[in-house]
């Protein structure tokens, strides 16, 4: 049965997801520069960047495992870009450039509808008003039997797993302290006592934390 | 030069030191069951309850770190016990029965006033009303020379760490969710930008992180 993932979800060591003051030049905010480095320094992240090289092992292992049958890609409006309010124009095609890595539908949580868009590499963009259980639907009708990954941002992770909808978490712990920010872990409501952490490891660099749904 | 040290201080994976409703038959309140259960497995927490056997390796080699060239301990109330407000009699004597491990004189944060008494063992408890730096100057006087630990609890650690006075922070990630109780990481304002991450190291069962004052 087709699944709902969260991978590579990184966290700083005082449970931070963003800094402060997230803006164009800055999509993560003030504070958690290298928050990603881990990621980037693996092959995964250099081919993501269309570069040779890279590190092998655990980090490369679990960066690499966040596209295994992954069919659709859910994310938040912040996550696909920093406009705010209704579209001025249609001239923002998200953090990407001309190739975004998914290669599949994303499906971006907007309260201001905006027509489906394609991209180089196979990724297609639509935008979906009527909330996250919609999104959820139309991720998996895309997804076609495969697993449908939520991307981020914190806010749209928390949101899934309020509601238990989550499968797998796959967390990651990177030993920086942020100080102030947006956390994942926060209002979460009596909706955590579903998860339990099965897996926890760490590599040269981070730690990786396995959440899964009971 | 002698330091101001935490150890063995252990949040759960979202980043929680206690759970709720903290009293008498449950100090560290409810949904942290099995916070600490990584320290009594060692054969550092089986010595301290009077046991033979625990494990050996790395949780065994950082529980006993903790009380390496200690020579006096700073606490707040609730880490001393669950009375609050003036002591209504002096019959609470800690949570550690007749011997508790401490062996060197404690220092109490408390608004209220309490004479000095010595246990078994060694350890002596004193009741500082005049804030946390008189504590400390009091701990380190004690301390002759050797290090001052500061126990707990979370709202005791982030007070010196908020004012930059804790040189070093070993912090333990146990893989439990909590959803809910006293965070460590909160509210520490500019504090921590005087602290980074030197070390984060996962054991057979929990993350052990070394945070110090840069």
């Amino acid at each position: 049965m087709a699944r709902l993932r969260v991978h590579n979800f990184t966290v700083t060591l005082d449970g931070y997801a963003t800094g402060t003051n997230q803006r164009a030049d800055a999509p993560f905010g003030d504070g958690v520069d290298g928050l990603h480095a881990w990621m980037f320094a693996t092959r995964f992240g250099h081919e993501m960047r269309g570069l040779d090289g890279g590190s092998e092992g655990f980090d490369q292992e679990r960066a690499r495992a966040g596209d295994d049958n992954v069919g659709a890609t859910i994310m938040g409006r912040n996550m696909f870009g920093p406009v705010r309010g209704p579209w001025p124009d249609h001239s923002w095609t998200g953090w990407w450039g001309d190739t975004p890595p998914y290669r599949h539908d994303v499906f971006v949580l907007t309260h201001h509808p905006r027509p489906s868009f394609a991209m180089d590499g196979g990724t297609t963009f639509h935008f979906v008003p009527d909330g996250p259980e919609t999104a959820l639907r139309l991720a998996f009708e895309a997804a076609d039997g495969k697993d449908v990954r939520v991307g981020g941002g914190p806010g749209t992770v928390r949101q899934y797993l309020r509601a238990g909808l989550i499968d797998e978490l796959n967390l990651v712990i990177t030993p920086l302290l942020a100080g102030a920010g947006e956390r994942l872990f926060d209002d979460l409501g009596a909706g955590l006592g579903a998860y339990e952490c099965v897996e926890l490891v760490t590599s040269e660099t981070v730690t990786h934390a396995r959440i899964v749904r009971r």
